[in-house]
């Protein structure tokens, strides 16, 4: 498959070409090339750049991640390929832990991904050997640990499913979510919804954890607004169609 | 991999795995999901209908179609593994002829999507023996037929990569496009844009071919604005992604 070097987009079909070697790998489930193309339509709609809204989310992420008495990194396959390193330095930094949790659950793809993880550089990824349940879901996905989903109080999840937040916001956790759609199931029903790509937004919650104190974190959480936040992304992005609208044409 | 029955989006998780057993076929290109994720997030803003600016566009495609010399249908790995009789059945309306063009280009699946095509319908497909070349494209996308593609008036391209889309308007063309994206490449450069979803396009389109005179198709082609009926497209997504979020909040 050679990819002219000349194709305006060369570099975005180079990371979709990486992402279908995942595939092949077993690392990434087919369908979740579907959903990283969802992702990446969202991602067009923002001009390819955190918006002003979402580092407003990111930066109450990192408020809640640092006032939380168990943190959890959940990572899926997706998330996994697409930066498993900038995911194991925000679980170190917070420190939190870091868990896998599959839609597509076979022994076999839990084994694989937290090997990559670990070969990535992670000391200790949970998910091996499940122990509880979340309430609600009717599948696999259930599966989770008690020392780390089943226990948290704070779970970041980036790329998550809708029902998966759900279920865990039920529970009564502090949810933040990483999705580029601001309207998902996902991001309706997260507690800290961010909409901005994967890579960006670790690099800016890491930033946010390393640079603010406890005090710092409990206002952060106070002044913070979901609902309100959210629509200032949909408006965003709204305004952003409009300007690439009369750009372009 | 069983998805539950009661996922609230079941239907679509099914579709993405069918898509996904045709990349395990060979039909499906694996970037080719990425792909329809984007279309399926515009979709998605589009409220899974067709927008009343889209209907515009697939009366005004239908009128170029009925006034052409050498009409052709373009079909790609997406577009055989999302609608293949619909493509066929609108060929068969027009008539126009089938010609099967891959971005992903290998002898084993041309001749894998020409037989699928064949085993759904189709009459005859070109594509088999290319003997021409589109100008200005640097790798195998540019292979066509002669008495197919190279010598259309009037081209549909269902789910275009954007340099063909313009390549192809660069040889005079009156390009078709349908694409769920108004502001992709292959939309602003397109003669007729249709953003809607390949098989209500389809639909609509055949629908249309079957109602139309020679001499109304004259007068639709020259009511109609591109420009115009794509500003309406962005509009209406705007709108839709305010009520959407309104609604959910």
């Amino acid at each position: 498959m050679s990819i002219p070097e000349d194709h305006p987009r060369y570099r975005s079909l180079m990371t979709r070409e990486r992402l279908a070697e995942m595939v092949g790998k077993g690392l990434v489930n087919p369908t979740g090339l579907i959903s990283h193309g969802r992702g990446e339509a969202f991602d067009y709609l923002m001009g390819e750049r955190t918006l002003g809204a979402s580092l407003r989310a990111e930066r109450a992420a990192a408020a809640y991640l640092i006032r939380a008495r168990n943190p959890v990194v959940c990572v899926n396959g997706n998330a996994a390929a697409l930066d498993a390193k900038r995911l194991i330095e925000l679980a170190r930094v917070i420190p939190a832990k870091l868990e896998v949790n599959i839609f597509h659950r076979t022994e076999e793809r839990m084994e694989m991904l937290i090997s990559y993880l670990e070969s990535e550089g992670a000391d200790e990824v949970l998910g091996r050997d499940p122990d509880s349940r979340i309430p609600g879901l009717s599948s696999d996905r259930a599966l989770c640990t008690k020392e780390g989903i089943f226990d948290s109080d704070v779970i970041l999840v980036p790329i998550e499913d809708g029902d998966r937040a759900e279920a865990l916001v039920g529970m009564g956790k502090v949810v933040i979510s990483i999705d580029l759609n601001p309207l998902s199931r996902t991001s309706r029903t997260a507690t800290v919804s961010i909409s901005d790509e994967m890579s960006r937004a670790l690099d800016n919650i890491t930033s946010f954890v390393r640079g603010m104190s406890r005090g710092d974190a409990v206002s952060e959480v106070e002044g913070f607004s979901n609902a309100e936040n959210r629509r200032a992304t949909v408006e965003s992005i709204c305004a952003n169609l409009m300007r690439e609208f009369e750009g372009g044409h």
